[in-house]
């Protein structure tokens, strides 16, 4: 594995549109076809990529929820399919019980390998969407282990290490993150996080951003694919607009968590300590 | 306390020298009453700020390391009195059992008020130092609850955690950050995990490094100053070198963990799903 070719990992910052799934749908495929044809083996979308973010209420949710045999999920399959790629997508969906969830979902030549409700909802998502409550998927393919978040989930360090404990060589977040203000100068706090998660475990990220103001919200605009020291090796963008990030990551690195003679970054954990009070 | 003024801390990024205590004594007390001169309220110090780092052997470690008691010690407590100061420093400890401990003493105006023993160690300290099994300390102030870590221990978020949890308003790190490449422009991947173990918790963050080749081991002088969102107050200086910083830090802050209408970083936690893992 460590000796493996790099990857070729892609996040396709787009717009979207709140309520216009079919637009949605068809600016991620039209992106993702991109990403393929410059190469990409593994590439994300942004959190809610068939239904936009900012729903007037939770109905207005509900009605663009879809389950996972819906055009959304279908469409992706098919592309990963066409294409002998990995997706992983955000998606407003019904799922098998009708309820709204806030969901990564994981699909590849075969279809759809993983489903995942985001545990940790972020402001009025609360009152939105029921929030999941099983530990995110570390799915093997050919390219590596791959697990997924969706956006307020990767500010959970300890959510993170669910992931990167049980083997993914890469985290693919899709995200809606909301523009805030931050000192002239810096990097977004977002991304920060990001590096900070990646480098703490060893493990590659690629979080995917979106882009177009919504019903009066902007987005960060911050897509980053950071290595498995936590550097980015494409993004974050200097300003806030669409594109395609695309990084060739050795997978491989994330295998090996030695960052010293005497030290590896999962084995020096010290969970007895920890249980106390976590 | 959240209408609290701020309280001026501040990091002594000094040099230090292997096997000269009393040169680094000295360095260290020069720096305190230089930032208190500044009006420093809480002053953090370097790891290790007696004896320095690059140990030949476990045998000069022994050698080296001092009692709560030593001179070290009576000298920050001495000089945390005159100046009506909390200090934090690295101390190159004998513990009560004789055990060499890489640990963190608080004092104050009455004297040692904590110390804590690393409880991650780096590299070749794991073949010179016996490492700390207790949590580290929340210490109750007039400024403010403060916490102490030491180095490694930060890239540890479960650690972290453990501090900001039993509500830390500010968390001082004396560390000891060898160089290590990183690509042009990045911010050193310390200051990062610094700036995300503040934004994920809401709380301060200090981190004292050093400077001083020293046996052919240089340092990332990427002493920071965070607020609770993670941006830097002061710091990281654009090279490696000796200085003070210091920032009006509103420690208040750290009290109001929301961060929007209806998130909290810690009460979002979902500990019930991190405790099959963590």
């Amino acid at each position: 594995m460590i000796q493996m070719p790099p990857t070729s990992v892609a996040c396709c910052q787009i717009t979207l549109a709140v309520g216009d799934p079919d637009a949605n749908r068809a600016a991620g495929l039209r992106a993702v076809e991109r990403a393929a044809a410059a190469g990409a083996r593994v590439v994300v979308l942004p959190e809610l990529a068939n239904s936009g973010y900012v729903f007037r209420d939770p109905a207005e949710a509900a009605e663009l929820a879809e389950p996972l045999d819906g055009p959304t999920v279908e469409g992706w399959a098919a592309c990963a399919r066409r294409n002998g790629l990995i997706m992983v997508g955000g998606l407003c969906e019904r799922d098998e019980d009708g309820l709204v969830r806030n969901s990564a979902v994981l699909v590849d030549e075969s279809g759809v390998r993983a489903v995942y409700r985001k545990a940790h909802l972020w402001d009025r998502e609360k009152t939105v969407f029921t929030p999941g409550d099983e530990l995110p998927p570390v799915i093997e393919t050919p390219v590596g282990r791959i697990g997924a978040l969706v956006c307020y989930d990767l500010e959970f360090p300890e959510w993170v290490r669910t992931v990167a404990l049980r083997g993914a060589d890469l985290l693919c977040v899709p995200t809606n993150w909301p523009l805030s203000p931050r000192p002239e100068g810096e990097r977004p706090a977002e991304v920060v996080r990001a590096q900070a998660s990646a480098a703490v475990n060893r493990m590659f990220v690629a979080a995917c951003d979106r882009t177009g103001p919504e019903r009066g919200v902007a987005w960060v605009g911050g897509s980053v694919i950071t290595d498995a020291d936590g550097f980015p090796l494409a993004g974050p963008r200097p300003r806030y607009d669409e594109g395609l990030l695309i990084a060739e990551c050795r997978l491989g690195d994330a295998r090996n968590k030695r960052i010293s003679e005497h030290n590896d970054v999962h084995a020096d954990r010290r969970p007895e300590l920890y249980r106390s009070i976590v």
